[in-house]
């Protein structure tokens, strides 16, 4: 099917489904490379004119199939006039002449425009969940559409900033980091460095809060600290995973053993750590905490970094909702922001870190001891050419999840006794 | 609903059909040791009388909706043959004299003859599938029904043989373990005592293939062997899991390590583990490998076991697979069992151990670090009271898991672009 101007009709209820038919085009990293080093603006423009839309579409549709009473919320509302807005603006593009140099001008400062003014959606539509939960109970079946909606949502974001990206630094003459940059990836992004850098300013947080802090130790597969390692990759990408990671981790390790009471923390220490934190003691400075461990290795498909602390872990009944958007283990922030913990927001960290792992088809897990620790497990793609966007589609399958049906459970629930069949 | 005699048609159809509607009840370990304290072998009779065939029922009614070429395996045919003669022996006693010993004594040798038929279920039921499996291709949508059936039906098998080895164990005199065993449950059993049991035997499996094989350190949350710790459990199911999940551990780490390049292996060893190897080599021996790494820790809710080995781990894509019943990493054992590697089996010794974890509400996970090694980390309820029995429940949502209808996903699929949407 063409998209062929002459379809479209005048109404925005029409357009959005219109380019709602179709799929989005996912790209890998690879293309992404390719198209930076040989692609010319004009292909660019005639490549985001028709796929904008379809992506903008495509998450609006499945917009409009939530509650009405989460859209009717005042920052939902705001979020989807901006969204309808940028739609429009970028539809004012499909008949515009892709050789006259003004028209491509004009097409990087509205992307430019729809950027800044998307900047605040995440906290907007969490506001917007804040408003809802407020204003009424929320039952488990909305709860579950609410956090589908959300990771498809915030990923779709993810994706469209990415294009944007791409188009405003390679064309828009904006500031391209590095020589190794093309756009927004670093074709020689040293993995060690992003995670020191976010460390560094995690710890930063957590010192100025709790005026202490636990060592970072990164070990290879050999030992020592892979420094000469690079990957091609979004470093902005990595360093919110790793920030939102070392938050956490440097949360739990002071709260869990900064009570002052030094044998207590001796108790966590296994000879090993014993002699990390000895080594990381000369180096770093003294510190009552066990360090947190980093590991890298580097596999034919992924490579996999774990984030390790011994920060006494959490239960697993909790675990389960680490990466709910409608949960988080510190304190909600106020909108004015005041009385917020610094090292803890809307208990985004962990749900946005993973989308942004799985968004070029890595992946973010966390398993748990309870009582003594936590593992955050981070997969990257080693492959450029696998590293694919992983991109939400609207269709039937996806519209189920909207629809709401409690589901009877085909396991059996505790203490459910069937009528006089009983132990006693 | 009462279970009334009057109702019971004769036909063994009618008859499954009537108690496949009740659910089962699910028991606590709780439950079952203040029933082994108190209650009469009458009491035990006229609960089990009903109980198994309502979990026979439950679990037979799924099984007529597996596809027929795979009921129609000479394999499945039997083991479908013993359920049907099981179910029918049990129900056999519903219009019995409760007061009669001889009553209580044959249904005794029932139970035992039951449990003796079935002991093969497993490997046959397995065999089924590898029948299946040659004679035609298995689609991706059959192979899910097939593994959710399979989840369900060993799950009731090991809830089944629980009922079954209680009754037996308390009332038909057979040995009961150890003093502190009530039936098959251990009130006192030592966690590490049965990690270290089942370590040894897995080892000298590995040392009779591979002729070497690493050690066993186990720690609990303050560095040292919590050689006190002991818990309310079946001791055979942990035994089960740990053996498996050791096996799995031991064959990596001396295939992924033992090529002969002893520099190899020093590539492998951080200061940490160079250290814990030198440890163990003073008291268990020289070793070239370093060892696996058993870490405990006791929370509020749960028990967790974490094993840890430098085996080299396996890719992501892999370790979708770890859990399938149609696939295992080693080579699968002929029918006549020669030429199969001890190590291995079919493929069902992690399946099985997480279902052995989950039985009574705990977990097994499996993580990965592909190039480096594995974690894999077992749940126990702290809690006698939380640790309920996980039991299938024949009903509307697990009927809808055997329609085997194909899902188009709602994310997007590598490389699939919109008609004339590419970036070149």
């Amino acid at each position: 099917m063409r998209l062929n101007p002459v379809f479209c009709a005048k109404s925005i209820g029409r357009m959005l489904e219109y380019y709602s038919q179709f799929n989005p085009s996912p790209l890998s990293i690879k293309q992404f490379i390719d198209f930076g080093l040989n692609a010319t603006e004009r292909t660019s423009f005639n490549f985001l004119r028709q796929e904008l839309p379809v992506r903008l579409a495509n998450i609006m549709a499945e917009i409009h199939l939530l509650p009405e009473y989460l859209l009717s919320m005042p920052s939902s509302k705001m979020v989807h006039g901006w969204y309808e807005r940028s739609f429009l603006e970028i539809l004012d593009f499909q008949k515009s002449d892709s050789n006259d140099p003004a028209v491509l001008n004009t097409f990087v400062e509205t992307l430019i425009k729809i950027r800044n003014r998307h900047s605040s959606v995440v906290e907007t539509m969490a506001q917007g969940v804040i408003e809802l939960k407020e204003s009424r109970d929320v039952d488990a079946v909305t709860e579950n559409s609410i956090q589908y909606f959300l990771d498809r949502f915030y990923m779709s974001r993810i994706s469209i900033r990415m294009l944007i990206n791409q188009h405003t630094l390679l064309f828009g003459g904006e500031l391209n980091g590095g020589q190794s940059n093309i756009g927004s990836i670093d074709t020689k992004c040293n993995l060690v460095h992003v995670i020191h850098d976010a460390f560094e300013n995690a710890r930063f947080l957590c010192e100025q809060y709790y005026l202490a802090s636990p060592d970072l130790i990164i070990r290879g597969v050999d030992g020592n600290e892979p420094t000469q390692l690079h990957l091609v990759y979004v470093p902005s990408h990595l360093y919110h995973i790793f920030f939102e990671l070392f938050k956490n981790s440097l949360r739990a390790v002071v709260e869990h053993l900064g009570s002052g009471e030094s044998y207590l923390i001796f108790e966590y220490f296994t000879p090993v750590l014993y002699l990390d934190v000895y080594l990381s003691c000369s180096s770093v400075g003294t510190t009552e905490f066990p360090p947190i461990e980093v590991r890298i290795s580097v596999g034919k498909e992924d490579i996999c970094i774990m984030v390790s602390d011994l920060g006494g872990g959490i239960p697993r009944s909790s675990s389960d909702l680490l990466f709910a958007y409608t949960y988080s283990t510190a304190p909600q922030p106020s909108p004015s922001g005041s009385g917020s913990a610094p090292l803890a927001g809307y208990g985004y960290g962990l749900p946005l870190s993973r989308l942004y792992a799985r968004y070029f088809r890595g992946d973010l897990l966390v398993t748990s001891m309870e009582g003594y620790g936590t593992n955050a497990l981070v997969y990257l793609k080693a492959l450029t050419s696998e590293a694919n966007e992983l991109l939400p589609i609207f269709n039937k399958a996806s519209s189920k999840n909207y629809e709401g049906s409690v589901q009877t459970s085909d396991w059996s629930v505790p203490g459910q006794f069937s009528t006089n069949l009983r132990y006693f």
